[in-house]
């Protein structure tokens, strides 16, 4: 029976500011990171939630990321801006870039972000959600370590790479968002699976020898299957040019581990493009979103993407949120300096 | 037993560029569809290939597509420029996107054009590989018509819509070229079934009640399945995004045919963005894509993605091509002015 702690939003964001404070991070960057990861524990992508606070405290405490660098962007073309995270946490770039873009779209039409030496960047389309609903239509992408293998090959290569996207939802609608990883399912159920001792499907994840299994531990030595097989590898791959390649930062397979505190900086890279619907399609976005969404709206069984993500967040405001005991129980360690 | 005709580079550009220019579309227009549909034919992809010449053909006559139409281009913002293809064909307004975003892209950073009044843009990657071979990192985004429903849906609403991405392969290699449609396989192999009737493999398509079917007639009714299930549907919609509400054209549900004459004009549009890797990386990138690229290569069984294209398309520079009888027939009829 697993069992769980009942928080406010506030009590939850003022808990990881605690463990983070505790944890060698500032106030100020405490604040940006607890405020991301109780959105992605209200979203339900609890993989990017404050589950996440223990392995974020070893890394500061370990100084694998300066809890205390502040995010320094320079705008090196009209378009385009780059960002040093300095080897600090992704989350204040973020911010930071959420505000810089929209004046560079405002004055170019489109504009591409930058973020170097950084690391896990969280929930993606929380990221694009934020410039949607500020008018602009978004793509973030950032890699992960390793976990997909080229199509056809058995060592892993690219990270299960999210796609994240968002659009303005047209009159009257929340902001679209489509934020999927490219492999069948997350890693974190792998991980979660393996932490339990339990089994998976088959067709999850591939042996270190290429071969399907259903063991979690073989799972995550080998590889996890990406969507469409070849096509979700190629995707994977994709991302790691728009991010790693593009950005100058770790391919997949050179970064190090986002949940321990040895090592060097993984220094992760991400990228985050915006681009203004009113010029590029002259002023007829709104309308087009709008048949669009209604269109999806009224076909039976259907969903728009992301309709489960804002009735949690409904929930989320409504009831706070629901934290396993176990997670709670670390971070309490952390606030209190037991670990 | 299928026979096919021999026909070098040259004559097969010379025999489309006939059967064009007698269905009703300027010698100059007529050049530009040509090497368009040889250089698919080339690389394999003969579903864009010489094959659509009689659908071209019927179009052109009818006035659906305006054999005539040369496209015009207006810079709306600094990074932006809008092309009206006229209702004419797309391959004109790729040209003369591939000539002005390098423009664009050196002033801004990077660029975005929006093809409107459009219609079939074929082989989604070859044009992006023009920008990548000029130095950029580029995305196409354009849809088709409507052959994917939304998840839990049963009616197809989106087309089976192309992700295109491609990149400068870095230190002698040639470009990255990632072209791949969101369904597990292409509509043209559901039509080729259906016109030779023949079964299909369980898991290409779902009937028109959203069932499984081997029936390639019922696949056409119905809808097609995505690649990763919900994921694949949530892709196909973000290019219905990206193209159709970005540009102001028709949602792949209300595009008319592009195989037939009657109707109205598709009124697709199709989006090209491009992006200077340099300054984005601070000139870091053809480091990073030959470390990865290298990386692919090294691993056992894989293959960098397009290497079957490249293959194809060499080996058609030194054998030319093989063009099934039926379609070279369909062609002499139309240059002979039979049909």
């Amino acid at each position: 029976m697993s069992q769980s702690v009942s928080l406010s939003l506030d009590e939850a964001h003022t808990l990881a500011v605690e463990a983070l404070v505790a944890s060698r991070t500032s106030p100020e960057v405490a604040a940006c990171v607890a405020r991301a990861l109780v959105a992605s524990e209200a979203d339900g992508q609890t993989g990017h939630g404050l589950s996440r606070i223990p392995s974020y405290a070893v890394q500061s405490r370990s100084g694998k990321v300066d809890g205390f660098a502040l995010p320094v962007a320079e705008r090196v073309a009209p378009g385009v801006l780059r960002v040093d995270a300095g080897f600090g946490f992704a989350y204040p770039s973020f911010e930071l870039v959420c505000n810089r873009l929209p004046e560079i779209v405002a004055q170019t039409g489109l504009g591409i972000a930058a973020i170097a030496r950084s690391h896990h960047f969280g929930q993606a389309g929380a990221h694009c959600e934020r410039l949607a609903e500020k008018g602009l239509v978004a793509f973030v992408f950032g890699n992960a370590p390793k976990a997909i293998a080229p199509w056809g090959g058995k060592r892993p290569l690219f990270g299960t790479n999210p796609i994240a996207f968002a659009a303005p939802g047209g009159h009257g609608r929340p902001a679209l968002v489509i934020d999927l990883a490219v492999s069948r399912v997350s890693r974190g159920k792998i991980m979660t699976a393996q932490k339990r001792g339990q089994p998976i499907p088959e067709g999850w994840v591939l042996d270190r020898n290429g071969q399907p299994t259903t063991d979690a531990n073989e799972g995550m030595v080998g590889t996890m299957i990406p969507i469409g097989e070849a096509k979700g590898a190629a995707l994977a791959m994709m991302v790691e040019v728009m991010s790693a390649a593009l950005v100058g930062a770790s391919l997949a397979f050179e970064a190090s581990s986002l949940f321990s505190g040895e090592g060097p900086a993984p220094d992760l890279g991400q990228t985050v493009l915006a681009i203004d619907p009113d010029p590029v399609s002259s002023g007829a976005f709104a309308e087009r979103m709008t048949t669009l969404l209604d269109a999806v709206e009224a076909e039976e069984g259907a969903r728009i993407p992301g309709a489960r993500r804002l009735a949690a967040r409904e929930q989320a405001k409504r009831v706070g949120l629901s934290i396993p005991v176990s997670v709670h129980a670390e971070i309490m360690d952390i606030v209190a300096g037991r670990v």
